[in-house]
C-alpha cells in the first residue's frame, strides 16, 4: 500500500521538501501558505488514508480514525526553521500516516480511536514562541501570544486571522482527553549513529537554562593602551567561554553552549569594550542543570572581578525537565526488542512537542538516526533502512496497545 | 595676541568641533562640506596670523610665511573618524597655529620659512585608506587610489572633483623639499597619565601586523551535540583570543589584540561552526613584532589541530616601523628640560602623519597628555596645563631651530 514503506516515507518527506516560503531553500514558518500548501498535500494523503480531516482555530492538521472517545495520538510538527533539512517535524507525520496505512488496510478503522497530528509551529521561528501549535491542541493557547508580532509588524492574531483560523476558538479550546502521544523525530544528535543504533527511546527531555552575559570592560586603541592597563571585554569572555565548556564536559550528558557573541565596537584596531553572549545549559535532570547553570555564573563573576570588567547575568527562560510516560517507554523498548533491534535509551537535548503532549497524557518518543548528527540544515539526512526499523518498531508499538 | 594661548588652543578646538557632517556628534570625513567648512575656519585664523594660504589638489590646506626655501612644516589632520573627539588631529594643528602667532608678533615674518598644514584625510574612514593627505603632500599620491570607493558608491577621484581639487594634479606632485616636520598630538593612551608627565617625545611610530583568522568547526545543535563530539570553533577562537594575549602580555612594549569577532550562525541554541577574528600586533622593533606573530601563528595552528577545527591565517598588511629622526628628538628633549619638565620617551602604537612626512624629512612628534588615554571618542580630553606645556616646549624648540 502506498506511503506504508520507508521508501514512500522518504518520497513524501521529498515531495514536502520542496514545498517552502523561498526559491531554492526549505523555509516554511507558522501562517505562510507554504505551510499551507504543505498541509493540504498531508490532507490528501490524510483522507487517502481514510482519516477524518480537520484543521483546529490555530491551523493544526489533524486526521482521525477509529470511533469515538480519547484517541492515541501519532504526530509531530510541518513547520521549519528557516533553511532547513526535509526530516526535522515531517518524518513524524509521514511514520504516524505510514502506521495509519499499515494498520487500516483498504481503510477498515482500527480497534480504537487515531488521531494523526501535524503541529502547525513547533519551532517558533515566526512569532519568537515554541510549541504554539501543540499548545492549542492541548488547550492551553495564552491570549497574550495574540500580541506577539512577527519581523513584519503582523501580530499572531492576525496571522491565525489570515490563515482562516479562530483566535478566540483558540483560546477557548479545551483540555482534549488523550490516550497518550508518540513522536517519532530524528534524533538530531550523533549518539545513534556513533553507537550503531537506528532508533533509541528518549526517556527524558532535557531543562534548559538560557542566559544573557553582558561584560562591559574599556574600549580603547588597541595600539596605544598597554596590555597591563587593559579591560578587554573579549578576553574576559574567551575565558568564561572556556568556563561554559569545562563545566559541560565535567558532568555527564550535561551540554553547556556559548551559542552568541556580539562585541563593541568591533573593529580591528579597537580593545573590545563591550561583550553580549547568550549562553545555555541542558541537562535531564535539573538539580544537575542548576548547579552548572551556578558554576558558571560563580566563574563569570570571578573572571570579571579579576580583570575588573563588570558583568550582567539576566535569565532568559529556565525550562524543567521533562520525563517521558515510563509505561510506554517500556512499550518502546519491548518493540524495539521484537524487531531485533538492541535498545538503547538516550535523552533529548532539543525540545519537542512531546513536552506539551506530556501536559495532557502519557507521551513518548522514538528517536531515529540521522547522519552526524546534523539537523536545522538542508544536510538532514536519514537512511531508508532507519526509517523501516521505525516503522516496524511504531507499528509493533501500537499493536501491542490494541489497536 | 590672540591664539598664542592655550585657552585659546582649547577654545578653537571647540569651534571646530561644533563642525560636523552629523548632528549631536563629530564626525568630518574627507572631502565633506564639514570638512570644507573647518578649512575655511582655519583658514581664517592662518590668514589673521599673517600666513599666506593655499589648498593644495586634493584639499589639504597649507599656509606659508618666512619666504622661499625648504619649510619646516607643523600639522596634523583635520579629519575625525565617526563620532569623534575634539583634539585627534585639530590639536596638532592649532598648536601650530598659537606657534606661529607667537613667532611672528604683528605678522613680521620668520627669519626662515614656515609651513602649518592641515591634511586633509589621516583617518581614513571614508575610503578605507589611511594617510591620504599626507601622502599627496609628500608627492606619493597613487593613481589606483582614485578607484577607492566610498559607502554611497563615490570614487575616490569624484570625491577630489567635487571639493575643487584635482586627481590628476594630485599625481604630479613633486616630493617636496623640506626642513622637517613637528607634529603635535594627543596621546592616545593612558602612559603619560599614568607617570605624570604633560607632553613626551616620540621615539618611533609601531610597526603593524594586521590579520583575518577564520576558525572553521562545526554547527551542531546545542542540546543535542555532546560535548565530546564539538569542533565548538568558538571554544578555539576564545583560546586564540587568550593566546594573543599572553603573547602581547610576554614582551615590553608589544601590544596584540583582537579586535573584532564573528559568530556563524551565531544564535543561542546552535553550537558556532565558524568564527571570524581580526587581530594585530605592534612593536616599535620589527622583529620583535614578527616574532610575536609567528607565535601566535602557531598558537592558532596547535588550537586548531587539537580542536579540529580549521584555521585560516591571511596577511591584511605588515607595515614597518619608523624611527623619528634622533637629532629634532634631541631637540624635542632639550626643549622639554628647557621649560623644566623631565623628559619621557614612548612609542606610539597608532598611526600617524609623521610616518608619511619622514620619507621626505627629518620627522618629529609631540605627545600630550589625555584623560585616560581616551580618544576616537566624544570623551576626549586634555587639560589647558597640558597646552601650555606643549606651546611651552614647541617653541623653544622652533626658536632653536633659528626662526
Amino acid at each position: 500500500m502506498r506511503g506504508a514503506s520507508a521508501h514512500d516515507v522518504l518520497a513524501r518527506a521529498a515531495a514536502l521538501g520542496e514545498i517552502s516560503e523561498e526559491p531554492g531553500r526549505l523555509t516554511r514558518r507558522y501562517g505562510t501558505p507554504a505551510l499551507a500548501r504543505a498541509a493540504d498535500l498531508v490532507a490528501e494523503w490524510m483522507e487517502g488514508a481514510g482519516l477524518a480531516v480537520r484543521r483546529d482555530a490555530v491551523g493544526n492538521l489533524i486526521g482521525r480514525t477509529g470511533g469515538d472517545g480519547p484517541p492515541f495520538v501519532l504526530g509531530s510538527h510541518l513547520d521549519t526553521v528557516p533553511n532547513a533539512g526535509r526530516y526535522d517535524g515531517p518524518l513524524g507525520i509521514l511514520v504516524a500516516l505510514a502506521i495509519v496505512e499499515r494498520l487500516t488496510p483498504g481503510g477498515t478503522p482500527p480497534r480504537r480511536p487515531l488521531e494523526v497530528v501535524a503541529f502547525a509551529d513547533e519551532e517558533g521561528t515566526r512569532f519568537g514562541t515554541a510549541y504554539l501549535g501543540s499548545t492549542a491542541y492541548v488547550g492551553a493557547f495564552e491570549r497574550d501570544w495574540l500580541d506577539l508580532v512577527d519581523d513584519d509588524g503582523i501580530t499572531l492574531g492576525e496571522a491565525i486571522l489570515a490563515l482562516g483560523g479562530d483566535p478566540e476558538a483558540a483560546l477557548a479550546l479545551p483540555a482534549p482527553e488523550l490516550a497518550g502521544y508518540l513522536e517519532v523525530h530524528i534524533e538530531q544528535g550523533p549518539v545513534l549513529e556513533r553507537e550503531g543504533r537506528r532508533v533509541g527511546v528518549v526517556s527524558a527531555i532535557a531543562g534548559q537554562t538560557r542566559v544573557r552575559v553582558v561584560l562591559s570592560g574599556e574600549a580603547g586603541h588597541a595600539g596605544t593602551v598597554p596590555m597591563a592597563a587593559r579591560h578587554d571585554a573579549l578576553a574576559a569572555a574567551a575565558e568564561v567561554v572556556l568556563a561554559v565548556e569545562r563545566v559541560g564536559r565535567s558532568t555527564d550528558g550535561l551540554v553547556s553552549t556559548v551559542g552568541a557573541m556580539s562585541l563593541a565596537p568591533n573593529v580591528g584596531n579597537v580593545v573590545p569594550g563591550e561583550a553580549r553572549m547568550l549562553l545555555e545549559v541542558r541537562h535531564a535532570d535539573d538539580d544537575v542543570r542548576a548547579r552548572a547553570a551556578e558554576a558558571i555564573r560563580g566563574e563569570v563573576e570571578r573572571i570579571a572581578s579579576v580583570r575588573g570588567v563588570d558583568a550582567s547575568w539576566t535569565l532568559r527562560y529556565d525550562t524543567p525537565a521533562v520525563e517521558l510516560a515510563p509505561d510506554l517507554r517500556r512499550r518502546l523498548e519491548a518493540a524495539i526488542e521484537a524487531a531485533g533491534d538492541q535498545v538503547r535509551t538516550l535523552v533529548s537535548g532539543a525540545g519537542h512537542d512531546a513536552v506539551v503532549l506530556s501536559r495532557v497524557c502519557a507521551a513518548a518518543m522514538l528517536f531515529v538516526r540521522c547522519a552526524g548528527g546534523i539537523s536545522h540544515d538542508p544536510r538532514e539526512s536519514v537512511d531508508e533502512a532507519d526509517v523501516a526499523a521505525a516503522l516496524d518498531v511504531v507499528e509493533r508499538f501500537v499493536r501491542e496497545l490494541s489497536f
